[in-house]
């Protein structure tokens, strides 16, 4: 089960990479949200295979279709269905894994899990499916729009090449200006570089996506088990490929002393504001008004250009050989994921605190 | 909302600080389970204050009761709750934060969001609550017992003094023979020195709390959102101070190649395993057999024995002293709340899976 | 499991009838509700056993206790928690059904569908259950009174008796006037009478309880599965011995036309009102801000004190006799039951409502 | 909220009769079923307009297609999606309702619950939605046909004229014989000619259906809530113009005496059976292997072929015109939508019941 993900805005995902094609549907979509079609596509191009030459080369359109849920250019609050319907699915490349078991991919643990698997392009596990949730992220994003909140995902590290710019002197107008989506644009150099150095070699590489929530209200945040980090978290490692998550001083704050690390209030112009932020935007699972940021770590794709040994269902050595289109570095494609991820779990609580008080 | 945890095994927990007590009632336990009373006080007890000289001072005996859910020794199917009556309140030591905001804990976040905070300790805020989640987690465990899936936490960070050994070249017998927790017992005399210096500059640390389940069977999980490692991550970024989750290779997966990372299948007298383990047990979402293992930050407790500058809900600058009785570190008394949490998790899951199939 | 009822202000209930107490953990509690610690103990005293000659004779005080939850006087939106310890529990009276199946009682489903079950007064089958439920309605009226709502509930047939007047015919104020709480004074001493004839023959009877909710905003209930009439049915069938539900017309509409049903609609001082009600104040499940009303029908009480045939678990033939002391006909004692439940359905979609638009 | 229906297999729909098209997506359909394409075919076949005199004589084909969760034809344990294409729409029927609010409709309370309204067909409250569900509840039939459990339902029940056989009197296999879908044949003759006759007039009638589930296990069913009947009766109170629900004695049992009301246990050949079945199968809120059955009660339909008097959305005074095809009485049409709902609840009770123990 759980192929959803929200409470308030919940999102029920539906389809797998080589079937009839990807859906998504959207229970409790506030009435009255402005539904911009251009922006939606925008968003899944920005997602699609094939925009670039440091991406996988498949061409899909991916071009959605509402199903329900809208009148008059405007939701209804009834549920919106959106659907993408798969074109490029060539599913003869598949059938030499129908019965092995590619290494560190979903393969073995599905077989094993429901004794029946759609293994065309990883069916169900493939990461094709995140272009639901892309569709889905662009209706909140509409949502959080007319509430001035705003994402910014982008790429702060692939292999061990890293910004060393905080996400505070960094300008995110600059992220779509490189196809390695880095605002950083001498570091996404080096970046696409290395990548296309390892798509070269017929290997491929891991990154880091980092992102921050402005304009996000002080009181966003269930406590106790649904701090609005434990909620982020959950939405990025439910992301193909994630490993690791972490928000404001993160990893880095096990090594500091309270006294450092301690946020102090301040009052600024009859505001209540922190003067540092390494809470990340969030105390006591809630969202304080200050900025939001955190990092997402994705590890290698594991389909790589090259010949591995593994196991068939029957547990017989096989070699499993690399073909097909893939990504050298998926991070550059995992930015709107993640901020659609994010959009998600901001409108969901959004709503969620709206029953706080009677 | 969101006091809850767990879908088909169900805690729901309540109570705060300085209140009548804590407690939790679990819905969906199964029926037939062996409750061991003194193996539920053996993990409270380890959580407990006053346990050592690098924790808080406070004496609390956290005695719990069950209220429902047994008979004559087994539980019944029905709900089991229980109650750890609070018996060392000092609500005065508290009076002097009703009105002024502590940096970096929640007081701030609950005022804004509820309008009202019940301030003594950090009311519903103070990790204290976790009391409750360890005495459910013990009840997981005694269920996780029958089935032969064990779990390992301990400390391997304390500021910046670390363990250099993987959790397989760790004797996990030897963790609880330090009041540290850390199994690599020359690293632990380190730790332990560092948290008394710090304590004696009234200053606090953070660390991390690494675990490992072993035992776990083929199947456990549930893509796509709720992948075992997205509410493992959930589970853990939950607990107070929680900074950041990571498995298997977690933030330096990202730098590595898809030619390293993977992890070869091999048929091991009949059973299908992993050569190697980045992986961390985990594939697409889903337990392959081998052990999972993850790293949660935690940052360094916000209540320090010194004077901050802070404003009150007026927001007048005031200064908080720091006062009562608080951990220099928490990560030795996280240890077993880290594991409640994911005892709590793996039999969710391992509920949830029965339905996986008619 | 499903020891849960609501979603937004979601209830969980634990304990057994001869256990250590009854309880109630209400999670999604709006902050800054005033708590009456007395109408809470009223509406308790309203179901406890004992209140006159035509309820069981059972003395039992259910006093409440607050465990969490609230802070000088008014809830917090944390957890809030309340147990009713048991006094007289007389355990050695059910000795003779630990091995025997009760005729119409829940012993056999629940030792076959859990394998054991604590058999002293039916555990957690016992009707005392919906004591823990009437403390949790109790909280949800006082919500409902801040929002001008409220709920009459009322007994309208006990077995063939019955008030001919229909809601909008009774006085509200009576109901409280005479032990079997019917507002129809003069059908209320039949209906007394007939109790106490039923009562001395040794047998029950069943009866019906009606309840009318006034002051609902236009606009709660959630299509198309959470209508407001379904999961008032559902709230209503979850009481023990209801049988059946019907709201607005009911059963009585299968037999109408659609131009004798149809409620039409007018202005009436700038208000759009319908001029009939057989719709019972809900139209495609959302209230239209007319009265709603249903009828809740309950079976005879199954415990009669006579001697009945039946099996024990190895299914041998036994005699199980009629002992303990048992309500000749339970609807006077449900009324305020059949309210609690209706209070937490129409708080819960209240709530839930607010999601509706941005 | 609240498109879904149902824990473990989770279904949630979408679509508005005058949009796109209808569609379901189940969650947590477990592996492994065999999808019958002509199966799913004919129950929408039995549900869809136009299929005899007495039903609407709008043509639509209610054709579907299965988008996700199925591999060489059977269920992988993936979203199951499925959506029926719209085709017979005519939109410009409904231009006189945009502003009106028709009596007895949805209308007037959507407007007032979401700002917004597709009000053609009456959008998503059109019992259209219903497709949906038989389509949904096609694959449980599926499911549960695997487990040898049998669902029945049939028409009771026309106006006044009634079926004076109880469910185990009759013979199910005559219940497709007629038009009107009673397996009583001669009550069934006059039930045609009522309800020819109601249409006539222009008007329309309600009815009872009726249903009985054969073949449950023993131990079906969560207390204290989500009791068996609770939920059945959730899922049938979610149909379009359902007033009311009844299983077992009902509300004929509010009459009877405990004496005459308890089903007495037998040890038949080894079994435990009642001898006397009032408790409709279901005992404590759980199954307990006898035949359950169940009585819904459905309000004529609200559209008639006559002018009736209405307000529109400023209140002013106007004339609604009885246009469009619609049924004169809705219960022949209801029945497949009834066992799909129990099909689709029964199913769910069944996967859940596997966590009962561990």
């Amino acid at each position: 089960m759980s192929n959803s993900f929200g409470s308030a805005f919940k999102i029920t995902t539906f389809g797998e990479s080589h079937g009839r094609g990807l859906g998504v549907t959207i229970d409790g979509c506030p009435a009255g949200i402005e539904v911009d079609m251009e922006f939606i596509q925008s968003e899944l191009t920005r997602r699609k295979p094939g925009q670039s030459k440091i991406t996988t080369q498949r061409k899909e359109p991916d071009e959605f279709e509402i199903l329900s849920g809208i009148f008059e250019g405007k939701t209804t609050g009834t549920p919106l269905s959106m659907v993408i319907f798969n074109t490029d699915q060539k599913s003869k490349d598949y059938s030499h894994i129908a019965d092995s078991f590619r290494p560190s991919h979903a393969d073995y643990t599905y077989q094993e899990k429901y004794g029946i698997r759609d293994y065309r392009g990883g069916g169900r596990s493939s990461a094709r499916e995140t272009a639901a949730r892309v569709a889905a992220g662009a209706i909140a994003k509409l949502a959080l729009k007319q509430l001035d909140i705003e994402i910014f995902g982008y790429v702060s590290q692939a292999g061990d090449i890293k910004t060393e710019k905080s996400h505070t002197e960094l300008d995110f107008s600059l992220t779509e200006s490189n196809i390695v989506r880095c605002p950083d644009t001498e570091v996404a150099n080096q970046m696409i570089e290395l990548i296309n150095n390892i798509r070269k070699q017929g290997d491929t590489i891991g990154g880091v996506v980092s992102c921050v929530i402005k304009g996000t209200p002080v009181g966003l945040g269930e406590p106790v088990f649904d701090k609005l980090h434990a909620r982020l978290g959950a939405a990025m490692l439910g992301i193909n490929a994630v490993k690791g998550f972490e928000y404001g001083s993160g990893f880095e704050g096990a090594k500091m002393k309270g006294s450092e690390h301690n946020d102090k209030f301040e009052n600024k112009d009859g505001k209540i504001k922190t003067l540092t932020n390494l809470s990340g935007g969030i105390q006591g699972g809630i969202s304080n008004g200050e900025d939001i940021y955190f990092n997402v770590a994705f590890k290698p794709v594991a389909t790589i250009m090259r010949d591995q040994d593994s196991v068939d269902k029957d547990g017989n050595t096989v070699t499993v050989s690399g073909k097909g289109r893939h990504d050298p570095c998926v991070v550059p494609r995992a930015v709107p994921i993640v901020e659609a991820m994010a959009a998600l779990t901001i409108l969901d609580f959004y709503l969620l605190n709206k029953t706080t008080k009677l």
